[in-house]
């Protein structure tokens, strides 16, 4: 059961102990420390500080080889559900501090021929410290002049190498093409070839010149990953320059670097993904995409990445939905984050995608959707706009294609619209 | 070629594709953006900024089931060592965004049945960047009173739970039994249960009291892992009551947390390795030890723990071994960082520890060995500085248990000793 003073979290596991035996082993190595008793492990501080299981429910097997170094007769092998219960006292609202416990050491347990931090659950003393996104949903569409719909984006391509001239004439089309929003590429950070100031000051004045003239400054969220030190200054620059958004690799500068981001922050953060595929894509080990999530939602993402259906990636659509999902699942009355769809997006995914998760505060980043329509970007961007109003609406592919020149086009280079 | 304007990156890949369109894929999706070119891409950008195929070697196919997500016909499936030849100009001397390059996205690739990052070669502009560690092996030394030998240390147990008083009792019992190191467990933040305050008024007069009457003052390892805006003044706590060393769980607090706190330390960082399993443990995916240690190097860890042979967790020997001898190798002319040994060890695994390192440049951590010694924490302290002072002095192990009654006793309790 959740209560105020705990946390839950659930794994996969696959063993050749008994269930509860290994159930043992993981709770007593991440909370009073050994199987074994020790001198002064009492029953006082067993019943204070143990972690407890709170379940164990026997999965199909799977037929994955064990991880390396497992003991124990493969042919006992089973796989199960398990639910720990953490006293919220052990590491208190301390989001590096919970994370020795639900995900330290845990994947080391040779007892484990699979181990998978699957999900979370969080009192509310984690909203307490932390504040979550600062602008989320609302805020996105407010500075990006946006107030309904999908909001449509794309991201500088190719990812590096573009002179800052270069730079300036990609975001003028695209700027004249109707974008809502542009990021820089995870690759391209504040490197020699293209320092962030030079990027600012190049794609800044194509943004107030199109604001000037139109009202609406489209949102670029420039990447200024980098050491925990810089951030701060990368940031200033950006504020300082009239930028609206600052993106961050969540997982190259730390969730805690994340963290301390947020608490600096004046604009959204969009959060990138980068390297997630290292604890997430192995069904064996590492961390889900629903449980990371949460972390990245209370450490301030506005906008995290969860890939589209369809995509270039590894990902299922089934997977990809579920990350949607989680995404907008109500967190501890944190601000909402916006779910960022990419990777192989275009049009004719907009009502398959809207079927599933029924809403449009998604951000739809579509590289080759739009620089590649064999109209030009402007196409590109009507094309992605007439799709997600036309689901948004409830009206059927077909009738967006009756409706829709640029997505008609569209379908001419990336086949069947699909509903 | 190594070049000081090239980083070179090692991955071991599986694919069904073949091997040389796989490594181009990788190179591509990590560089100039795309296998396919885009807009503006052209031959300049390419060869400024493509990431080159240094060499592609086929290994033996493993038996692995291929990653979630792989296409292609796993009856074609080949793996090899992959060296990818990345331009430092991509991403600069900064280690945010030199991961983004080498271990970003990569990971989601549907290409690749298995892709996992097992070295990295850098330039000495990263050096030049990062500092590495301030103490390291001399300074660890001089702190701890002890010029020479194995270092010998333990963990507090239980993990948690102990009360300010019942702590200071533990250390007290460690001073007395001669010890040079004691460390909180990665389980120990700053909780409600046990501040980080009251463990450091609690433990510091202890080792006053000992220093005092014996001139040396034992390194304690206060766990300061906490949220980035926490570690400083946490770090301060602890240099303001006169300790010697903090410790921090690096991938808790991120790599970018740990460059952070270096920056501000006045002591050695003791890094502790807590969720690495996440990323280490599986064959398939992720990042290995060897490469991973590189990164924690430069960002500034003093002590960095390896694990130690016949340890309790997944690791064999020989992976072991690689670890401690992947940490010894000197990197980029930084100070030498000390390998840190723990789980399972005591005096019985000295000489065969020492045989395959040939240092005693070591901090070797036994938590049983020492607290659970059939006489006492005094005995289990000899036991292992007899046995590793023995086997620095290339005698058998015969020889020291011949030599040292605490040897001797051990092994009733931990079976025969290893040589």
């Amino acid at each position: 059961m959740t209560t105020p003073q705990h946390v839950i979290a659930t794994y996969i596991i696959e063993t050749s102990m008994p269930l509860l035996h290994a159930a043992e082993v993981l709770a007593g190595e991440q909370s009073t420390g050994t199987f074994v008793r020790v001198a002064r492990e009492s029953d006082d501080v067993r019943a204070r500080f143990a972690a407890q299981v709170e379940s164990v429910d026997e999965l199909e097997p799977s037929a994955f080889a064990p991880l390396p170094g497992t003991i124990g007769d493969p042919a006992e092998r089973r796989r199960a559900r398990l639910r720990l219960r953490f006293p919220l006292d052990n590491f208190g609202p301390s989001l590096p501090n919970l994370l020795a416990a639900v995900a330290g050491n845990l994947f080391e347990l040779k007892e484990l021929a699979a181990v998978r931090l699957v999900d979370l659950e969080l009192p509310s003393a984690f909203s307490d410290r932390y504040a979550g996104p600062a602008y989320g949903v609302a805020g996105t569409r407010r500075l990006m002049g946006r107030p309904d719909g999908a909001m449509i984006g794309t991201i500088i391509k190719p990812s590096i190498g573009l002179s800052p001239d270069e730079l300036a004439e990609v975001v003028q089309e695209l700027c004249d093409a109707g974008i809502d929003f542009i990021k820089d590429d995870e690759l391209q950070g504040n490197s020699p070839a293209s320092p962030l100031v030079e990027r600012v000051r190049a794609v800044m004045p194509v943004l107030e010149r199109h604001a000037d003239r139109t009202g609406r400054k489209p949102m670029y969220a420039f990447n200024i990953t980098d050491d925990i030190d810089r951030l701060e200054a990368n940031h200033d620059l950006v504020v300082r320059a009239g930028g609206t958004c600052v993106m961050a690799c969540i997982n190259l500068i730390g969730l805690a670097g994340l963290e301390y981001l947020r608490r600096r922050s004046a604009l959204p953060i969009h959060g990138h993904r980068a390297m997630f595929g290292a604890i997430g894509r192995s069904e064996q080990i590492g961390i889900s995409f629903r449980a990371w999530q949460k972390l990245a939602r209370l450490s301030g993402a506005d906008h995290l990445h969860t890939n589209g259906i369809s995509n270039k990636f590894y990902e299922t659509d089934a997977a990809v939905l579920d990350s949607i999902a989680a995404v907008r699942e109500p967190l501890l009355g944190l601000t909402p984050t916006v779910p960022v769809l990419s990777s192989g997006q275009w049009g004719g995914l907009a009502h398959a995608t809207h079927a599933a998760v029924g809403t449009t505060d998604l951000l739809v980043l579509a590289g080759g959707g739009i620089h590649g329509h064999p109209d030009g970007a402007r196409a590109g961007v009507e094309s992605m706009r007439d799709a997600w109003a036309s689901a948004a609406r409830g009206d059927s592919v077909q009738d967006a294609l009756a409706a829709s020149q640029p997505l008609r086009r569209a379908t001419e280079l990336f086949g069947p619209a699909r509903d």
